[in-house]
C-alpha cells in the first residue's frame, strides 16, 4: 500500500515547505518536490498543513475511581484523540500500594490490549517504593519498554511517596536509563487546607482551588528539582501550572541544571475564575487547578523560552453525574477534565493563529518534545524518512466551534463549549493508514498498537 | 545539474534519519529512502553525517584597522569558512562615526562584492545615532536587505554609542521589523582599568584579561536586556563568555522576556590560563577576553538550555607581525583570534563526540537558529525542500590534528595548533556546487553571493 | 546651665525606658530611674517621648536654579526642620563642571555660616572627576571633615558623571575613608523619554512621571552596587524609590555585599496617581518621581528587613510660582518638595502608630543610622552619655492636621495638606538649648553650627 | 544593695560610651558620667568593656538520650554559661510522641527547677501536633510563659513533624502571639543517605557530614519560609550553616517576607575539614554539621546584613566515652558539641577584633536580639535603667587560651582546644548579683530563675 500527499504545506518542528510526502506501509519513504512516484492513493493537499501527528503524553483511560472509571475507555479515547489529530497517548499505570508494579501492569494491560484505536504506551506510576519494587524498575526499562516512572508529591495515603522513596527511586531509574515524572504539589499542605475548609463548611468547588494554592506547587517543584539535582536523574514535571513553579526551573537554570517541563493546554487558556460560578465549576476540577491570568503568560512565555517542552491535556473526564458526585464536598468531586480530542486544535487556534507561537513551536509542543523525551523518537514524533507515517492534514483556516455535542469523547460536557475555533483537522493517518477522514473513523478498536520505548537522555 | 547523494546520515536541528537527497540545480528537491532518480553525478555518502552548511553570523573580514586590515579578505575568509564546513557568514559594516551609514555600506561593498567564495550577508553597525542616520533604518531593512544593527557599548570615542542613542535605536529598528546585536561590555569601566593598569607599567596580555573583568560584561548584558525589555525590541547578544550574563538573560526569564544569545567557539573551550603565558598570550586577545572554567560549563549549559541559541566566531585574524604591534602596550594588540575554519569541526568533535550537546544542537546552534534569527530561512540553514543545497559531508569519525600549516585562513599562528580532533568536513556544496572535495576548493573568487535577508521576529 | 528632664518615655534605636535625663551644658551626662540632682531647670516629660533629635541627611537649601534658589535658606530651613524635631541636616555642595570642589565649598559656606539655625553638614557632589579634582578628596575628608561624596547618574551635561569618573572616584574615596552617595538613574535613557515626550506634546506633569520609568532607577542602582563591589567602596543610595532598585540590593546580598540605602517620607506615603490631576502634580514633581504602591510596601518590608536604613526627605522647596516655570513643559518645573519639617512626625503618625515600624526602628532610621554612616556617631544620633543633648520630647498622641498656614518652611503649598497626624513634637532641644517649645523657636540665626564628620566604615 | 560601676567603656547594641553603672537591687537605676552615688559597693571597669549578659537562646541540658542525658546539667550548665558571660540560658523541652505538652514540661522543670544556677527558660519541642495537643499551645503562651516553638523537619519516628502538622500549628501559635522554631533540614533525604552510606560500609563521621548536602538544609528552609509566609506566623530557623539556607531567606526578602534566623558561633569559625581526621571528627559531630569557608562568609554577611540576627551554640555536650558509642556507626554518635562558655568570648576575639563586625553588632547577635525576639526585653538583653543588671565586665586585650583541662563545662574535651583568644570575661553580674568574679563563681545552685516570656512579634 503506498499514498502519495501531494503539495502539503509540511512542517516539522525545524522546517516549513511546500512539498509532497510519499508514504510506503506504515512508513515515509520520501519528501519531495513535484515527486512523480506511483501511489496507490493520491491525496491533494494544496492549501493544507499537514502536522507530525500529537503526542499527547498524559492522559487517564478508564482509570479506577471510587468503584467506577474515568469515562473515556482506550477505545474511546484513543478514537476521540485521533478525531483531534492525536495518533499517540501515554497513560499512566497506578501501583496499589503493598502490591508490584508488574500486577498494575497486568491490570492496565487487561483494559488497553486489544482495545485501543490509536497508539499508546505507558508511564508507570510507583506509589510504593521498597525492597520488593525496586527490581522491577530495571525490569520496566530493559523488557517492558516502559522507561518513565509517575510519582506522586501529593495525595497522602494512596498515592504519594515522601522524599525519602522518591530519592532512592532516582537513584535506581537514573541507574536503567529511566525518566521521573512528578505531580509536584505538597501534599501535606493541601490536606490540611481541604480538611480546614470543609470544616468551615466551604464545601463548593471554588474551595478546591483556594485548598491548593499557587505555593503548594511551586515549593513541591523546587524540593523536586533540588532532589533531581542531587541524584542526576532525569527530571519531568507534568502538568506545571504557575508561575511559582516555572520560576523555580528558571532558577535552577542559574547552577547549569535542567527539567523538563509539562503544562496541559488547559492551564494556557483558562482561569480560575471559572470556579466562581457555584457548582459549574466542578466542570475544571482537577488538580491542580487553574491558576491567574499571570501565570497563563508565565506559560505561554516558558514554551518560548524553551523551558516548557510539551503541552498535554491531562485528560481525565468524568460524566457530570459522576462530577456531581462532590455536590455537598469539594473533595468528592472526581478530578479531571477532557481535552484530548481538543487539545491540538485549541494550542494551534489560541497559540499560532494569535501570534503567542510560531509553527514549528506548536509541532515541538505538540508532538516532537515529547517524542524525544519519552524515547519515541525518530518512530513518532516528525515527518522523516522512516518515520512511522502519523500525519494529521489540517485545514489552517477553517472556522468551527466546539461542543460536547460534537465531540467524540464519552463524556457529556465540554470544558470549551461553544469556543470559535480556527484551524481544524481534516485528515489523520497512523502509521499509513487513514484514520480519520471527513469527520469519519476508520480505524479499528484494537488497531492501535503498545508502544514500547527507548531509554531516555537528559538532553533533547 | 542534477546531484543524487545517497545513504547519508542526514541530520537538522530536528532529524536524525538515513537517506538520500536529490539537488536540482541550486537547491535540494527531494529527500528519501532508495531513491532512485536519474542525475549527473551520483555521490555515495555511506557512513558520513550529512549537516546543513553552518552559517558563522560574527566575522570580520578585511576590516580596517590601524591604517591595515584583518588579515583574511572576503576571498581568503569565505574560502576557509567553506574549507570548515561553514557556507555563509555574516560580516559588520562599521559606521564612521559622523558619516552615514550608506557610505559605509559602499565601503565594506567594494571589498566584498565579486571577492567573496562564499556565501554573506552583513550586520550595520550603529556607532552614530542621529537625526541624518535615522531615516537610513528603514532603508537598510526595506532595500538593502540588511536587518540587523549592531552596537558598541564599548569602545568609547570610536564605536560606543551611550544609552540615550540605544534607546532610540532600539525604538527604530523595532518600528522596522529589525534586530538589535549588541557588544555588551561596560566601556566606561573598562577604559578606566585599562589605563589604570597602563599608568601602572601593566602591560603585557594578562592584563587586557584583567582589564575587562566579568562584572563588566554582566552589567552590560543587563542594562542592554532592560532597554530590550522597555522598548520591545528584539535584541541579540553577541559573542557572550561569562556566567554574569547568562545569568541576566536568566533572571530575565522570570519577566517572561527572551533575548537571543550568541556565544563563540573559543569562549567554549579555552580560558583565561592562556593568557599567563607572556605575548604568547597576544594570540587570544580579543574582546571580551577568554574567562574561567566555570563560565564554559556555563555556556554549554545555557546551550543545552535552549538560552543560548548561536555558535559564532567573531572571526578577526591578525598576522602575528600585526599583534606584535602591542608587544609594550597591551592596549595596541589588534584584538581578534582566527576560528572561521574549525569552528564546526571543534563543536562537533568537543561537543556532540564529547556527549555536552546532541547532533540535532549542534546543526541549531552551528546554522539553523542562525538563519532563523537573521532572516535567512529556509533559504539557508536546513536541510530541506526547497532550501539552498548548501550541506556538509562529514567524517565524524576521522582523526585530525589543526594546525597553521594545513589551514586555509590567511593568518600565520592557529589559536588551536596541535588540537586533536574527531570528525571532518569531507565535501561541501554551495548552492548545488561542489565547493570543496578532498582537500580542495573548487569554488571561484566572487562565486559567493549577498544574501538580502527578510525582517525578524522575537520567536524562532 | 545644667537641665533635667524627668519621667520621659526615652527611646532609642535600641531601648524603651522610662526615666530621666540630666543635660550639663551641651551634652547628656546622666539617665536615671529618679535623679535627684539638682538642675537650673526641671522639665516634667511625663507621658511624653524622648527620641534623639532627628537627621535629614538629604536636603537642598539655597541651592541655586535657574538664576533663583530653592525657597529655604539655612535659615528658614533649618528652623523649619527644628520645628519638626529634625536637629541636623546635611545639605549638597555642588561642584560647577570644570570648577574645583572647593570652590563650590566656599560658595556654599558663604550662604550657610552664621546662618543656619540648627546643625548642619555638607555633602560633596562631585560633577567633574579629574586630575585637578583627584586631589582635593582627600583633603574634603582629612581637612575639612566632608566624608561622603555624591554622584549623580542622571542630568547629563550639568551633574552626570559617566561610569569612568565613578569607578574612578570609588577608588580615591574608599583610599581615604570616604563614602559614595549616588542619585542612581540611568540618565541617557530618562533624557531620551524626557525629549520623546516633549516632542509629542507631552507637557503635563504626568510625564515627567512616566519619562522615569522604574527600570531606569533600577538599572543604574545595580549598575553603581557593581561598581561599588568591584572597588570596594562604601556606597550609599540616596532617595530610593522602587522594588526595582530595593530588589537590586537584595540580589547583592547573595554575594555577601551590603550597600547603604535612603528612601524619603514621600516615597513611603505617596504615589503617583497624584500626578494625574493635571498641574497640580507640579507640586510633587521631583527625580525620582513618586511610585506606585507597590513600591511603598518594598520600602516599609525593606526598612524592616534592615535593607533600607534611612529614610530622609530630599527637602527641595520651590514656590508655587517657580513651580510655575514649567506650566508649559514638565521639564522646566523645577523638582522638589518641602518635607523636612514634617518628616519626623509623619513617619512617627503613619509607621509606628499603623504597626509598621517599631520605635526603636522610628529612632533608628530617623537620627541614629544616618549619624553612624555620615561618621557623626555617637556625638549625634543617640540619647547616650556624652552625647550631644539633641533631644525631641514628643507627644505621641496629640492630633494635628498638616497644612502649609501653620508649617515654618519657606513655601506657598504643603506636600501634606490636611493629613491628619498623631503625634507631635513638644519640644526640642539643641546642644543642650531648648530650640523649640511650645510652637516658638528660641534659637537664633547662626546658632547652627557646621559638624565635622569622620571617616566612615561600610559597617554600622 | 547597691553597687557603682565606675568608667567602664559601656556597649550596648546602639551605644557606645564611657560612663557609670548604677545598681540598687536587681536592677540598673542609672548610667552617667562621674556619678557621685553612694553604693554599697564601688567596682572600678576603667579599661574594661562592659556587655549586656549573654543569652544563647539554644542549649540541650540535661537531654534525654540513649538512656543517659547530655553531659551539663543545669547546674553545671548555666555555671559554665555564666563563667563565659552568659547569663540566661534557653533550652528545649521535646515532647514525646503520643504524650502531651505538659507532661514534657513537667519533666524537664523537674531537672531545671532549683538546679539552675543562671537565669532560663524554654522552648517547646511540639513533636506530635493533634487534636490533644492543639488547645495547649494556647496555655503555654498564656499561661507558663512559654512562647516559642521548636519544630523539626528531620528526625523522621522521634521529633519530625510533617508539613500537615507544620502548618497546623503554625496557625495555631499566629493566632495566639507565639512563634515557630525550626530545624530545618529535609529529614527524608538525610535519612536515606545514612542509611545508604551505613550499607556501603561507609561508617565514619565523614559522612555523617556527607549525609547532610547542603541541600537538605537549603530545600528545608525555603520550605519553611514558604509556609510562614502562607500562614503569616512568625519564623525562627535556627542553627543555619550554610549559603543556600541563607539564600532562601534572601530570596524571601523580595515578597517582602522577614524570617528570623539564628547560626551558632561553630559555623562561623569551624569548617568540615574537621571530619576528615577518622574519629577525631566526632567531637564536632552535630546536626547540621560543620561547613565550608564559603558558608562561613556568608553567615558572617548574613550577620552584617541584618538577616542573621542571633549567635547561639546549640550547646549539646557528650562525654568522650558518649561519643564513641559511635565508634562503628556514624548514626549512633550523639550529635551535639560544647560551646556555652566559649560563645561570647569567640565571637568578640573571631568577630569584633578581626573586624568582621562591629561592638554594636556583637551586643545585638549575642543578646539584644535574642531577648527582643523571644519576648524578655527590655528585662534581658541591654544596658538600660530599669533592666536586669545583668552585665560582663570585660578585659578587650587580655589573651589566653581555651582548653577543657580549664573550662567548666562537664565535658572532657573542647571543640576549640588551644584556640588563642583576646578578650576575657572578667566579672559577670545576675539580677545585680556579682556571680562570677576572677573565676569563681559565687552564684548558687537554685539561684538561676525561670524567664517567663512575653508574646512575640514579627519585627524587632
Amino acid at each position: 500500500m503506498s499514498i502519495l500527499i501531494k503539495n502539503g504545506n509540511i512542517i516539522t518542528s525545524s522546517d516549513n515547505i511546500i512539498g509532497d510526502i510519499f508514504i510506503e506501509s506504515e512508513t515515509i519513504s520520501a519528501i519531495g518536490k513535484d515527486l512523480n512516484f506511483e501511489a496507490d492513493e493520491i491525496i491533494d493537499a494544496t492549501g493544507k498543513m499537514i502536522f507530525p501527528g500529537g503526542i499527547d503524553p498524559h492522559v487517564h483511560l478508564s482509570m479506577p475511581f471510587m468503584g467506577t472509571f474515568s469515562s473515556d475507555t482506550y477505545e474511546t479515547g484513543t478514537r476521540a484523540a485521533l478525531f483531534g489529530g492525536t495518533t499517540t497517548v501515554i497513560d499512566f499505570i497506578l501501583q496499589t500500594q503493598g502490591k508490584s508494579l508488574h500486577s498494575a501492569l497486568e491490570d492496565w494491560q487487561s483494559r488497553a490490549t486489544g482495545t485501543a484505536v490509536g497508539d499508546y504506551s505507558f508511564h508507570m506510576a510507583v506509589t510504593d517504593f521498597n525492597e520488593n519494587t525496586k527490581p522491577e524498575i530495571k525490569q520496566f526499562i530493559e523488557e517492558e519498554g516502559i522507561t518513565s516512572f509517575k510519582t506522586f508529591m501529593a495525595y497522602k495515603g494512596a498515592l504519594m511517596i515522601d522524599d525519602r522513596q522518591m530519592i532512592g527511586l532516582m537513584e535506581e531509574v537514573k541507574k536503567y536509563g529511566g525518566l521521573i515524572n512528578v505531580h509536584a504539589t505538597n501534599g501535606d499542605v493541601i490536606d490540611y487546607l481541604v480538611q480546614k475548609n470543609l470544616k468551615e463548611g466551604k464545601t463548593a468547588p471554588l474551595y478546591h482551588y483556594l485548598s491548593q494554592p499557587e505555593v503548594t506547587e511551586a515549593e513541591a517543584s523546587e524540593r523536586f528539582i533540588d532532589m533531581a539535582n542531587y541524584t542526576g536523574c532525569p527530571g519531568y514535571i507534568v502538568h506545571m501550572t504557575c508561575e511559582g513553579a516555572l520560576n523555580a526551573v528558571r532558577n535552577a537554570t542559574k547552577r547549569n541544571q535542567d527539567i523538563f517541563v509539562e503544562t496541559c493546554i488547559q492551564y494556557l487558556l483558562l482561569d480560575a475564575s471559572l470556579y466562581e460560578n457555584n457548582f459549574e465549576g466542578a466542570k475544571w476540577v482537577m488538580s491542580p487547578p487553574l491558576r491567574e491570568k499571570k501565570d497563563q503568560e508565565t506559560l505561554w512565555a516558558g514554551i518560548n523560552q524553551g523551558l516548557v517542552q510539551v503541552v498535554a491535556t491531562d485528560h481525565c473526564p468524568f460524566m457530570w453525574e459522576q462530577k456531581l458526585l462532590g455536590i455537598d464536598d469539594f473533595s468528592k468531586i472526581p478530578n479531571g477534565h477532557p481535552a484530548v480530542e481538543n487539545r491540538m486544535e485549541l494550542l494551534f487556534s489560541e497559540g499560532v493563529k494569535k501570534d503567542r507561537i510560531t509553527l514549528q513551536k506548536f509541532v515541538e509542543v505538540s508532538s516532537t518534545n515529547a517524542a524525544k523525551i519519552f524515547g519515541m523518537f525518530p518512530k513518532k514524533g516528525t515527518i522523516s524518512i522512516g518515520s512511522d507515517a502519523d500525519l494529521v492534514i489540517f485545514d489552517p483556516n477553517e472556522k468551527h466551534t466546539l461542543s460536547a455535542r460534537k465531540h467524540h469523547m464519552n463524556v457529556d460536557y465540554s470544558g470549551y463549549e461553544g469556543w470559535e475555533i480556527t484551524g481544524k483537522v481534516k485528515t489523520v493517518f497512523l502509521r499509513g493508514k487513514k484514520a480519520i477522514d471527513n469527520n469519519e473513523c476508520f480505524a479499528e478498536k484494537g488497531f492501535g498498537q503498545f508502544i514500547r520505548r527507548n531509554k531516555v537522555q537528559n538532553k533533547i
